[in-house]
């Protein structure tokens, strides 16, 4: 147990957007929400999930929808108290504390807000050690648990329980109520309790954002080519290119925001073109043709100066970044994860192989 | 209190069909179901709503969804079981009665057949009167009275709970969950105590479609002529046209049946022309360009010869029908009433004058 204050903030929302691969949203924004609600509240209790009781009910807190939208719309106070009251009602019992359901700008965010505003206590621990696009998505699906009860509302006050057959059906009926209320809405779902927990979570990932946040904060000093080093080295990462981005494809359809961003390479990398296709977060990274990374693998953007992750929703002409390749949590790498995430469930017509056996001595083995 | 069997489904459904005003799904399938649970669980007792105590649960029961759908997907047994449990447990609360949202071929009978095999009582009231393609287009809308919690299930099992701000949300967000699953559902709404049910609810609409089926099934003797004239007589219908169906054109969109049938007269109304425009439910009907008669009146297409209700998913090409007006319930006549449900709201640029004014000495008023 230890208590998150404004620095653990800082340093989570900028790991969080590490791991976010992509989505999970904006990490100014989210940033700005947790820290006003704490600056408001106090600091947040974290609790190691080895802290929870069997029986506590533990309840993941999240925004759904196209991280374009969730940066346009207004992330209201009032969500918080009225998903507890739902949950509360049709449990019939308290929450005992809450936790993300996955890392990212906002989604590592906003149960830091709520747990503040609520003066409830957060489990350091999320259900996908990154972030992905659908709602089945998720380590507790592996461990056969439903998404649902589910509770769902938007900032004008509406609210949805459901309660499906199917992981995948929640998120069918889910999205089209997040289509109708503009686009995103905030959700709990895989509420579970200390046990599952203990068994299925992705434990202490907001620790680990919080380590990967410090670390590219701290790369102050050195040449470039040394705080390079210096940022692969503590992230863990693989370097799979450098380059300019030279355009980037959107659409917004299903909800989703869908594109892919092209690369001309800088440095070591000058010459080449390389390109990264996404659906909310990245999906596939390919150099010079031939892929070199690919979900459930994450594939971050990080700008090649600061090392501040670049979400989807903010890429643009002129950017330049390093395509950073991180190994998943190894729940996803199984027969079981591989069919939830894998490439080919995002009609990637390829089969999975590790981006540390893709990449040989730090390059891509293209 | 009385019991519903046998012979009152086969009248009910008739008559019903009739106030579905083209709406309210196949009055053969409805009858099916309603018979399939009487014979096998027993006659259902109804209610007057006066005999309801003013704190009891009363919840009404419906199919959601595009009539044409409706008739094609199976209605299975277990949504009852499941609805009540959704709403008992929401509610913290045992159900007192079932009652019908509102008058059809499917919406009357399926209420009946869910009290029957839940071993309920059904209160002899509903929330329109009719048939309408919305779901915030009932009585109680203008009573103040909110469409949710509303509960929602489909037939694989799937459920949902909506609590919105506004009735109109509720439409929305359930009719975006209903077309995700499929396009039709069934629903419990409205749910209220027995004091609102008394203030707001449609009275003996049940009694009423039983009276309007008993009346058309025994037009047997006397010609034609004479057997037209007690149609009349005994709906107190006024008589719109008389033609036979020409075209049919239909469009399926956001869940709902849109559409329009031309038609060419017959006997007196040889020559001339007419055409009724439908959302599910028959809009507007108009004679040589001139509009006779519009919503919320009910405009009824039955067959020239049996007087059996058409409704609009069964439309077709040479059918000879009459076209029938009626009088709708006095709390849609009101400004309240007719923002909610006037020719406005469906798009049609006309005010609201009462059939009977719109039509001198049973022909209509061109």
């Amino acid at each position: 147990m230890r208590k998150i204050g404004l620095t653990e903030i800082e340093d989570m929302a900028l790991g969080a957007a590490l791991l976010g691969a992509g989505g999970g949203g904006d990490p100014y924004i989210g940033k700005l929400v947790a820290i006003s609600a704490v600056r408001e509240c106090g600091p947040v209790t974290m609790l190691d999930p080895e802290e929870v009781p069997d029986d506590a009910l533990v309840v993941p807190m999240a925004m759904m929808g196209a991280p374009t939208v969730l940066s346009e719309k207004a992330i209201g106070g009032n969500e918080y108290k009225t998903l507890y009251n739902m949950v509360s009602r049709f449990y019939g019992k308290e929450i005992y504390a809450l936790m993300p359901i996955e890392a990212g700008g906002v989604n590592s965010m906003l149960p830091i807000a709520a747990a503040a505003r609520l003066g409830l206590p957060l489990v350091d621990a999320d259900g996908m050690g990154r972030a992905f696009p659908e709602l089945q998505m998720v380590t507790f699906t592996i461990g056969g648990v439903s998404a649902t009860p589910m509770a769902l509302t938007d900032e004008k006050g509406n609210s949805v329980i459901f309660d499906t057959i199917t992981n995948k059906w929640t998120e069918e009926l889910a999205r089209a109520v997040t289509m109708s209320c503009g686009g995103s809405v905030s959700v709990c779902l895989y509420i579970i309790d200390g046990k599952t927990l203990k068994e299925y979570a992705v434990k202490n990932i907001m620790t680990r954002s919080e380590q990967l946040g410090r670390a590219i904060r701290t790369l102050k000093s050195g040449t470039a080519g040394t705080r390079e080093e210096a940022f692969f080295q503590a992230t863990e990462g693989f370097k799979l290119f450098k380059g300019k981005i030279v355009d980037v494809l959107r659409e917004t359809r299903k909800g989703f925001n869908f594109g892919k961003v092209i690369l001309e390479g800088l440095g070591e990398d000058k010459g080449r073109k390389a390109y990264v296709e996404f659906q909310n977060e990245n999906l596939v990274a390919a150099v010079e043709g031939e892929i070199v990374a690919t979900v459930p693998d994450l594939i971050s953007l990080v700008d090649s100066e600061t090392f501040i992750p670049v979400t989807t929703d903010a890429l643009k002409y002129g950017k330049r970044v390093l395509v950073v390749g991180l190994k998943c949590f190894e729940l996803w790498r199984t027969p079981k994860g591989l069919e939830l995430v894998g490439p080919r469930y995002f009609g990637c017509d390829t089969d999975y192989i590790p981006v540390e056996e893709r990449v040989k001595g730090g390059r891509a083995n293209v």
